[in-house]
Formats: C-alpha cells, structure tokens, sequence
C-alpha cells in the first residue's frame, strides 16, 4: 500500500457510477445512489453528475473515463458479484492504468464467510479477490466481495476510483465504515446546511421575498425547493476547518426568518408528523383522527414513525356518512343541512374522535378527493380540516389542485399543519 | 405542430436525464427515473445510460448534447419550475437549435389553474408557458408547467427530446396520458406483456419450477420480479404490427398456470386493494377495517382508489389496547391473557369493526412492526390477521423479516390477501 507520507489526494468534487442493467430496465431503484449522494453532500463534496451504466465493458469504460475527467472521486456501486456480467473492479482497474493482483487477505475473508455460513465458495468466487495492485481495501463483513479505492494520476492530477458493492446492507456499512472515514481526511472544505421548511406560501412567492438575497449570493447559498404543499429553502455555506465557528449562515437564516418566519415550520429536516408527535411526546399527550376523505393516511404516516405509540391512541376513518353519525356522532342535522364536506361536519368529527378516542388533540379532515363528487359550491379539492386541542378549535377550508393522490396527500400535510398552528396557539 | 405526414422519427433507444441539484446532493429520491425506466422497458426501448444532472445551464447542456449524439429520445425530468434555476425547457430548445415561443393555450392554463385555486400568478409564471416552436405540447393537470416533445435532426437523424415536470404527481399523469401514447406509434415493435402476480411462493422457487422455460425462452420472454411479499412473473413478447393476432404470449401464460396457478392472484396489473374493490363492487357488499400496527396503511391504500366509497364504509384505527376494549369490543380477558397481538384479539377486531361499521366483510391486523416490542414468543414481525365475511372467519399468524416500514408494508398486503382467500371460500 501506498504510504500516507506520499503526496496525498485532495477531493473536492465526486460523482456516483452505479452499474447494473437491472437499475436501467427500472427494476431496481438506484437507492445507493441516492444514499452515496447525502453522505458526500453531508462530507462537503461537490457532485455535479450522476450515471448509470449496464453491465457492458465498453460502456462502462466510457462512463468511467468521462467520470474521471471531471471529478477528483469516482465511486461505482454495483458490479463486484462473482459471474461474468460483474466487471467493475476489472474495467475500474483498467481506466485507472493498475492491473489486477491476488489479495491473500481477502481470499482468506472469502473462505472465513463461507465457512461461517457452512457454504463452499465456488471457482468464481476467487475471482473476487482480484483486487488493484496497491489498492485500500475496504472490507465487507455483510458479503463476500471486498471493495478498493485506487489512486492514479490522470492530466497530472491525483485522482481516485472507489468501488462499492452493489447490495445495500453490504454497501452501506462499507462505506460508513471504510470509505467515508478515508474521505473525510482528504477533504478541502467542510459545508454546512440550514433547512427552512415553509407551508403556506407559493414557491414564487418565497422565492419574490427573498430575490435579493438570492442575487446577490455567493456563500452561503440559499436553494428552493417545493413539493405538494410546501416549500424549503436549503441555504449551504462552505467552509474551511479554520472557518468552523464562522455564523454568515446563521445570520443568512436570520433575515430569511424576519420575511418569511410566520410560514417557516421547521429549521431542520423531521416532518410534520415528527415534529407532532416530538411535540405531543414533550408535553406527554395523546391524539386521534377523524379522516374522512384521506381514509387513513394521516393515521399511516404517524403510524410510520418509532414511538408513536406513546402519543397516537387511534383513528376514525369515517368513509361513509352513517360512519360519521353513528361511530363519531355528528348529527344528522350537520350531515343534512350543510353536508359532510363542510365546517361544521368537521369540527363535529374532531369533537366526536376526542371524546370517543379520549386523547387531548384530534384533527379531522372532510373533503372531496375526486375524480368524481364535485359540485359548483363544492368542486373537487375542497377540503375542511378540524382541529381541536384543550377546549380550543381551528377549523379552515382549503382548495386543493391536482388528482386524487395529490389531494388527499396535500390534505394529510395541511391537517398536520392546523394540528401543528393549535399546538402553537397553546404555547403562547 | 409539424404534420404527421412528415417523416416520423423511429424510436429505438432512449436514455433519462434527470435534472435537480437537489438530486445530486441526496435530498430527493431519483424516483421518476425508476418510473420512466420501468415505462421505457415495457414499451420495448433499450436504455443504456442514465444521467443526473445539477440546474446548471452548462452541464446541462452537454448532458443533452451526449445523450441526444447516443439514443433517438431524451426524457427530462425537472427543472421546469418558474424560478430562475428551471433552466430545462431553455437548455433542451437550444441543444434542440429550436426558439422558444409563447404558448397561448398554455398560458391560458395556466391562468386557470390559479384561478381555480383562488391565486395570482405573478410574472415568473408565465415563463412556464414558453415552449419550442411546434413542439407536442403535453397538458399538466395537476400543475402549472406544461412538458413539451421538440422534435429535430442531428447527424443526419430525426431526434426527440421529451421535457416532463419533476413532481412525480405532475411526471406520471403527463407521460401516461400524453408522453407513452406518443412513444407507442413511433416504437419499431410492439410489446405486448402479461403480469402473472403470485403470493404465498418465494421468488427462487417460483424461478425453479419454470426453469426450463425460462432457459430456453426467446421470444416471448419470461421476467421474475420479487417486491416484498410477493412475486410477478411479467412475460413479454416482441411482435411487429403484422403479428399482432399471434398467441405465444398466451400459449406460455397457460403453461405457468398449470404449474403455478394456485399462487397467482392476479393475471393483469390491478393491484390487490383493486381486486377486492372490485369483487365487492360487483356483489353490492361493504367493507371495513380494524388496524393496529398497520395504524390506518390498509384504510388508505383502499382510499387512494376512485370509486372506493361505493365499498369502503371505514375503519377504526386501534393503536392503544384501550381503543381496542371500547371502540371495537374486545374483552379485556383476551387482552390480559392472550395479548393484544393474538389469534384471539384479532378475531375480537374483526367482529367489532364489521358490527360497529355494518359490513359484509372485515378485516382486523395485529402485530408488533417494531423496531421495540418483541419478545422471545412474539418477535418483533408477528402478525396475527384475521378476515370475517358472511358468518366465516379466517385467522393466520404470519412472521415477516426487516424492518417497521417492511412489516407494514407485508402485514397490509397479507390483510388484503386474505381477504381475497375468504371472498374465494364463498365463490365456491
């Protein structure tokens, strides 16, 4: 192995290769990638390109070559099995110029694996020791094969190739263990991330509020972000070590909460359902839901979450009418006269969960989803959320674009945030 | 719009560029390219590159340029936003060499989506509505961008770039009612292909038992796919439009029938909440649900269908054994002696929810998804699920491997199995 004394390599952009025919015909979801992609994020390192590759040498040579003529680090995912079709390290190995040699110690890991699984390895399995001439080895204590990181020079500058297995229990641990402990002491900058999360304001509009910030960035970045319902700006600020106690983001954060702090529910990354049940947990309370039009979804992502049995005593999903009345009592008056889309239909489903439920907050949600249901007073999307917590309710109705899954999953996240305003109310 | 008496381009290969900076760095999950490449595989077109590139006009533009130079179409997904990072239309029409014009229809959409919602667009808006002179405009229904297909030579060969919105509940609708169509004509061959969906048979067994048809298929083709708890065989078979009437395609379907058919559910794409739906529908019968570790997953995945409400009266989602006692009825004794997740507690839902609910059918899930609650007897995956339908009961204990997301995922699939074993008892 190279000795650390030697000039040392120093990684300022990488990009991900995965390989495998089946992430191409959309049988497998590039899910290491997307892993490598917030680890290198998190490490600091620019990644400015993606691929994805069969198992074709040619193909694979190019997408490797092209890789490592714009980047410091290329990491390949995938591609390091026993058979033929597996020919990462072997083409890895080529582009980098350093042929193939026998590693004793991985034989010996090979033989120890099988053993231990009561196994015999075949013939192919040898060939998983052919590892590039002075490589780190990066070991693999979830399957056979051994990952490597090669150093090379390539237009007079220090390059690396690391490849990673392709399974995702193997890959992980290797790269959290091996490989991303040899990365983060070749890194020239640390960066560090700010999450605002906003629910109640356009993407545009956001965007409007804080145009001059944005024009006039360098670092730290602000970077928007929607999806169905929400808005976040991500702001990014690079530094060197010797920069670590440095607060520009802090401060950048400071002014974007004096526009925008009334929309801003998080500055972090939990979701609302986390954040409900972070709240609910602290105050050691309890919630229900009634839904109606979501049909237990709101239910199924705090369901989602560890723990949540500690806050979450159960739900009504109350599909049909006679539901609501019978199970939930609201009355047939409601149901007649405004209908069970409506204000009042509402609040009578947050007040019926609470007391049949007996928890301390309870949100209900009634609206129509579509495709079919719709009227002019109540098109599609309108929705009517109930929010009820202490004696206190919140009731709102909203219009929600967009088809059924859109709806019904933009009203989950406004039921969250009405659960989450009353929850505010109260601290006050 | 060109004509369709000029020449039309042929589609053989294609590749995704999935454009996002917020991709690169790890903070969404590249799965429209998982989609798109699912798509492409059953309209029969190779890929064999996918790239991921940052809202970067350069390395955008060369992305394009590389993809455009090696296959006939280039889908991206992205970037189409109103802010001034959604650089995807622009990039795309100049590597294209084709203006950009104002769309008046667009724009029109545009404004009534916004009015619709009861908001104003504000001025970035309307860049939305800048497409490539005579592109195939593809309608957004479910947001403001609309995609676009531009179609032009390079090297002397007819080329399409594709531009699809990077919300998947933008992307999906866009390519299934407007995107697939179009490839579909201009394809060389049609694929015409059969789901054969199994439970209850892991996939290398079921590989096993078609072995040799598998090792000596050629055309029509046999592919095993494994997602948690089941197993699908997707058989294809590539035909010119000349043979069309041909039946290899059935002839090897009929022949997996014989050996497998008891474990197939399902010949078709429908998925297994459809199918019960649509057994019920078709009966004038009802539904309900009683939920507890799958906390309201089961409900929703039923919701999330069109028409659900016809079958669908609701659920009592039970987390606290409490809910349990007085919601649905079961008897304290069954839930001190035997446990809530037991043969006992779930038959006790099962009956509580189709009494309070009024229902042909109920289905009752107990379990422990985890990561805490196991015991020596009860390990974290137990699951106990029980079906009542017409007077008959159903009760299994079923043990499903990894983790809390898993468990839900396999408890909710195995409840709707089950239901679907106890509509088939009364068939017969």
């Amino acid at each position: 192995m190279r000795k650390l004394t030697e000039p040392e390599i120093l990684i300022e952009s990488a990009e991900i290769v995965a390989i495998g025919t089946e992430l191409l015909i959309g049988q497998t979801l590039n899910s290491n990638a997307f892993y490598l992609a917030k680890q290198l994020n998190e490490l600091g390192i620019n990644c400015y390109h993606r691929t994805v590759v069969g198992d074709n040498p040619q193909r694979l040579k190019e997408a490797l070559t092209t890789a490592v003529s714009r980047s410091d680090l290329v990491i390949t995912s995938g591609g390091l099995g026993p058979t033929a079709d597996d020919i990462s390290m072997a083409v890895s190995a080529e582009v980098a110029g350093i042929p193939l040699v026998l590693h004793e110690p991985s034989t010996e890991s090979i033989e120890q694996y099988f053993r231990s699984s009561g196994r015999v390895p075949c013939e192919n399995n040898w060939k998983q020791a052919m590892l590039p001439r002075n490589a780190y080895v990066l070991e693999n204590h979830n399957g056979t094969a051994p990952g490597a990181v090669m150093r090379f020079e390539s237009d007079e500058r220090e390059k690396a190739i690391a490849c990673l297995p392709g399974p995702p229990d193997e890959l992980k641990p290797m790269f959290e263990d091996f490989l991303k402990p040899w990365i983060a002491k070749r890194t020239k900058y640390i960066f560090k991330n700010r999450y605002l999360h906003m629910i109640g304001i356009g993407e545009s509009d956001a965007e409007t509020r804080v145009r001059d910030l944005i024009d006039k960035q360098e670092n730290p970045t602000i970077a928007p972000y929607a999806s169905p319902g929400e808005v976040c700006f991500r702001l990014t600020q690079r530094m060197t070590r010797a920069e670590r106690e440095d607060h520009a983001l802090d401060d950048l954060a400071d002014q974007i909460y004096q526009r925008l702090g009334k929309y801003i529910y998080e500055d972090g990354q939990r979701s609302l359902p986390q954040i409900i049940l972070d709240i609910l947990k602290k105050r050691g309370q309890s919630v229900a839901f009634a839904e109606s039009c979501t049909a237990g979804l709101i239910s199924s992502q705090l369901g989602e979450i560890p723990g949540a049995s500690e806050v979450f005593k159960g739900s009504v999903v109350s599909y049909a009418n006679q539901v609501k009345a019978d199970v939930l009592g609201v009355s047939p008056e409601i149901l007649k006269k405004d209908g069970a889309v409506s204000e009042r239909a509402a609040l009578a489903m947050a007040k019926g969960a609470a007391e049949l439920l007996q928890t301390d907050l309870s949100v209900a949600v009634t609206g129509i989803a579509g495709p079919d249901g719709g009227s002019r007073e109540k098109p599609v999307g309108t929705v009517y959320i109930a929010a009820r917590y202490q004696g206190r309710e919140l009731v709102k109705r909203y219009q929600i674009n967009g088809n059924r899954n859109r709806v019904r999953t933009v009203a989950a996240l406004r039921a969250y945030h009405l659960a989450w305003q009353i929850l505010q109310l109260n601290e006050k």
